[in-house]
């Protein structure tokens, strides 16, 4: 995404301070307590990398958050406003700190109000863009890879909820809870029938033999943007990519993993349940290509 | 609850205009973007009935409440403050409007923060209490009972999060989203089994031959506080009460069937799904009961 021209109704905020958040296009940091992402969880959210001052995937979290918003069935937010919001903080941080990297959390809910359960009929989604610096991830995640462990919490299947980022994240928090060894870096979330779904905030893939393996997300987890992006840098190289019901002991006795989110790119995974995995040439090949494309989307 | 002493902070606000909302103690009706409620529905509530200027069951709220905090894994609120807020609403709301009825909707977050799910080591639980007018239920739901409908929706099965009145109710609005005919009052969600677990905001009971059953509830649903008080007085009635796992096909070809929750109390099913029931004389005798149980609350 380009820098853009700002709307009046941006300016004055410009000279002040750093402008981090923007709720429905208003500097201010709160939400009424009516917004009904707060009662039900009822809305969605996308986390984009900001590098060089450029948004990456940018149309791919705005395709899913589209699908989000027609799956919950409500009316997407404006978009020209989102995106002017978003280019709006990226500038902001850029023009008065010199931040040329972080993180764009967007958050839409349904909007404010109705008694209960039941939508209103005249109801206006929420829009939230909030920028943060960019986390302090030890580099050696990426060239040494990571470990993780599985968590005790099994996904529930909710094949109306699968796939969409959306706001009702307790078991990701709960899942989360279950270990304080800084040494873990990400925990293996399963379904209840001991399939292995995702991390509690990555997507997953396993080497085969010689297939790329990546869980079938048709009855929970999240599909996410890098794991689409890998899917398609895999199949270019002639890797044989399949989306498919992995079993955890097929995890665990595979030839390499590693996980993917928009922030961390591809971390491999190092020890899982005290399991020591390689580094493959596939992953590190994976790796350049990723980046290559993370770069190519920012100049684009 | 009877009335209590209100501390002197509270007493500046009585002067002036009828609070309805308190977060954190302060009369405001916003939240921190930032709050966990928002960002992962990482909290719990409540909602109290409140009649003759009492409230009704609040031992009971306050116990599942509680329940909540222990199975969510974070520190409970204040909660001497809580009941201290409650008192202040309901007085202010008599005092300056004479309204002695209406609904506490209670509120409790893990509190704001936290980079992802991670929960941050200093983080203090929010606490929104807001009241609300009693709603208008035609008498008639209550005397004639209620048509209801079978939601496509089917629940998932998370045992973590079962019974418990947390703030992930994306499946509830989905649900509710499934109609808009004003003559269907709830809709009856059924599990991936085919097994029915309650109404989008309500218990459900059945009657099957000379026993009372209502639905095991040990991997979805909210174990609703009426639910458990007509168990009581059922089985002091000398009925027979079972929990148990029960198909839609029993439900669907049951005696008679009957809704309950804190505000409604006891709506007998007059219609589900084209099928007629009859109020039946444990239905009578369970709302007079239920009438009598609440009164005894209120003036305890």
């Amino acid at each position: 995404m380009g820098i853009s021209e700002l709307p009046p109704h941006y300016q004055p905020v410009l000279g002040q301070v750093v402008t981090s958040m923007l709720v429905n296009g208003e500097t201010r940091n709160t939400l009424p307590v009516s917004d009904r992402g707060l009662q039900y969880g009822d809305g969605l959210f996308e986390t984009i990398a900001v590098r060089e001052g450029k948004t990456e995937f940018w149309d791919r979290h705005l395709a899913r958050l589209r699908e989000g918003c027609t799956r919950l069935g409500f009316d997407e937010p404006d978009l020209e406003e989102l995106r002017r919001e978003m280019q709006f903080l990226i500038n902001g941080q850029h023009t008065r700190e010199g931040v040329d990297q972080g993180i764009l959390k967007i958050i839409v809910t349904r909007g404010a109000g109705g008694r209960g359960y039941c939508v209103p009929e005249a109801i206006n989604p929420t829009r939230i863009v909030a920028f943060h610096p960019w986390p302090d991830i030890p580099e050696s995640h990426t060239r040494e890879g990571v470990k993780a462990r599985r968590c005790h919490l099994q996904l529930g299947r909710q094949s109306a909820l699968a796939g969409i980022k959306h706001l009702n994240r307790l078991e990701n928090v709960l899942a989360r809870t279950e270990w304080d060894d800084p040494e873990i870096v990400e925990g293996l979330l399963c379904s209840e029938g001991g399939y292995a779904i995702e991390g509690t905030m990555s997507n997953l893939f396993v080497e085969r033999g010689e297939t790329l393996v990546t869980p079938d997300l048709s009855h929970c987890g999240v599909a996410g943007i890098i794991r689409a992006i890998v899917m398609e840098e895999a199949r270019s190289q002639g890797l044989s990519v399949a989306v498919a019901d992995i079993r955890y002991e097929d995890v665990i006795t595979a030839k390499a993993l590693f996980l993917t989110n928009s922030i961390i790119g591809i971390w491999p995974v190092r020890e899982l349940e005290g399991k020591e995995f390689a580094i493959s040439s596939t992953i590190s090949t994976l790796m350049k290509r990723l980046k290559a494309r993370r770069r190519a989307d920012r100049e684009k």
